[in-house]
């Protein structure tokens, strides 16, 4: 008799979004004719560059003619992407191969599919507030989980704790809460990191938000990084391929447990248990990394920025206390006058602005809410119009 | 400190397509002038159908534009798809609702990740000769594997052992013998599986290459499958979709263990660790799915068809025997003369002819040879003339 994953028995199940979702449907019967104004969901709206759909295109003739026409990649992805983003770090300081850089569809695939590597007996540590899927995914694989709190006092940073842990999440900048590591912040962790011989998996989804040059945009500009992390990143928020599929890993050569290379472990897992990554969004992302691709995704980047501003100055003057915003599309606000999330949830909604109670990533998010900076121009300055109304500003 | 997944550890190293790649340089670096066709690798080079070009190229406009802009979609994919898909199990004599399919990027990355749902604990049942990622997955999970042979007696279609197991393999049309099983081949396995409480994973990747309409193209075809089956099913080979990647997965709602719906299960599975197929890949396959979609697929199918029809005859002829070649894109064929596949390949290769030896897909592929039929006419008229040279035809 097949036996199933009992783990699966431990999974929470989510409502955060779900409830969200009827919550303000729910309102919007009771009220038609009010404009709901969303900064709740973590998903883009501009569209892709026009390079990247001419990229597109190109690629899609390429495929329908025979003699172009182009069959199974390499698992790792084509040389032809994988250099331009070697290219990238490079802009980023960061010094990587191509050979540790692995095409995939997606940092939360990746994040998950890593796990393979790792037996079941590890202690993931997981920041709280944290974004559910790392979660999730340890807890279907059995590991233990310790947290590490995210607070006002640390200013939603995590310092490395006095126990130890073997599979280490840090995302940043970060999602829900906008934080966002300094070179010190992050070289504690590495530090920690190679003294309990435990593995750094670090999400960088978000590190083109980073306008400050002088903070880090990937864990590999850190010194010992390559000893013993593991980077995702993603193209889902840098250019808008959240609907697209695209992202990467890269995995250092020296990152070796004994003596085994995860990097060529991974190797040996994508062969067994992926096919590669489709040519045509493998050129779509090849043209977001050519010169003029950057500059056209930039534009919808410091659209977000500005996003992020006319909210934060809102915020501001109405001395709301917040993190994120800078260097990052997330805002992250504590409660006026001591109210819970939820609380703080309905009062906004019943101003006709959606945003995300912080309670839903973990206890340390009760009292902050989450905003986005994602939406629509005319929204964002309705809904910060609407932030002032509800809080009094 | 992390451990690692010692289960890599028993992975055998998959030297097949590496040495078969070496000789093959080798043969050319001393034969310079002689023309080498491969029919070895098992790889598509008909180019996409002009309906699923022009699929893509309008889903890349609809992504460059904000009116039409898609971010993130359902992680179980769009229901234009999962309806497209719903109505051709329908043409193919299967009953499947929208929400028991899953799309996803490839039957072999969801053969591998469906493993998360079960424990550790089971013993996989794999057929032998076999496509190497059964086992590769399987070792990599630490399930323990029983064989179950292919050979000459059973036309290459292993029956049910007198032995049980609980997550059984399945491949038909198969890769790499080409045998197809019949509707009772089928229920004899559905039987067992149902009578074991074992779970059969059915790679139907090959499924269009059925011609005989009285066999098959669905293990949902057979009575009592919905109680025990995951059908995995693949554009790859279907619509040359190898480069472009798309998949699907059916699992029934009557499919329980205990009190756990493998459906829900996976659900769960795909919302923590899959963040959704490509809006543009989609659409792709919306149109491969669509009426005219199915004729323009079935032109390179019929293609591929009648290369199999004229290595077929070239086989008959000598009377050789073989396997395949009829509802299936490959052809098994057994060595003339009791040769080892090596010695017939190297035979072969001589002669300017790539083809797969079978002992790298098992102990059962020992004397027999694969050979795929998705080459260029051309190349396949030449090919069988060869053969017909090589072994004195």
């Amino acid at each position: 008799m097949v036996n199933i994953n009992k783990n699966f028995e431990n999974l929470v199940p989510s409502y955060l979004f779900a409830e969200v979702a009827s919550k303000v449907s729910e309102f919007k019967e009771k009220n038609p004719d009010m404009e709901v104004i969303s900064l709740g969901i973590g998903d883009v709206t501009l569209p892709l560059a026009p390079i990247v759909v001419d990229a597109i295109k190109n690629a899609a003739d390429e495929m329908g003619e025979k003699e172009t026409f182009k069959g199974y990649g390499p698992y790792e992805g084509y040389e032809f992407l994988r250099s331009k983003i070697k290219d990238y770090y490079a802009t980023n300081s960061a010094n990587i191969e191509i050979d540790e850089i692995f095409v995939g569809d997606g940092a939360k695939n990746d994040l998950g599919a890593i796990l393979d590597l790792f037996e079941e007996t590890n202690v993931a540590l997981i920041p709280d507030p944290v974004y559910p899927a790392y979660v999730d995914s340890s807890v279907i694989k059995g590991n233990g989980i310790s947290y590490v709190s995210g607070n006002r006092e640390n200013g939603f940073l995590p310092t490395p704790p006095d126990f130890k842990s073997d599979i280490i999440y840090i995302c940043s900048p970060n999602n829900p809460t906008g934080a966002v590591y300094d070179y010190d912040g992050l070289k504690r962790w590495v530090d920690y990191a190679v003294s309990n011989k435990a593995v750094i998996l670090f999400d960088a989804a978000y590190e083109r938000f980073i306008a400050d040059r002088k903070l880090p945009r990937s864990i590999f500009c850190i010194e010992g990084a390559r000893e013993c992390a593991i980077e995702f990143c993603s193209l889902s928020k840098t250019a808008g391929f959240t609907g697209t599929r695209l992202g990467h890993t890269v995995i250092p050569r020296e990152l070796k447990i004994g003596n085994s290379s995860l990097r060529d472990m991974w190797a040996r897992r994508q062969a067994s248990k992926y096919n590669g990554t489709s040519y045509i969004i493998q050129k779509a992302a090849e043209a977001v990394y050519s010169e003029e691709g950057l500059k056209q995704i930039d534009i919808s980047i410091d659209y977000y920025r500005k996003n992020a501003e006319i909210m934060s100055s809102a915020l501001e003057d109405m001395q709301i206390e917040f993190y994120g915003g800078k260097n990052s599309p997330y805002i992250w606000f504590a409660s006026p006058d001591n109210a819970s999330s939820w609380e703080t949830f309905d009062l906004l909604l019943s101003h006709g602005v959606v945003c995300t109670p912080g309670s839903g990533f973990g206890e340390n998010g009760e009292g902050f809410c989450r905003l986005t900076t994602f939406g629509n121009r005319d929204d964002v300055l309705k809904a910060s119009k609407k932030l002032r109304d509800a809080f009094g500003g």
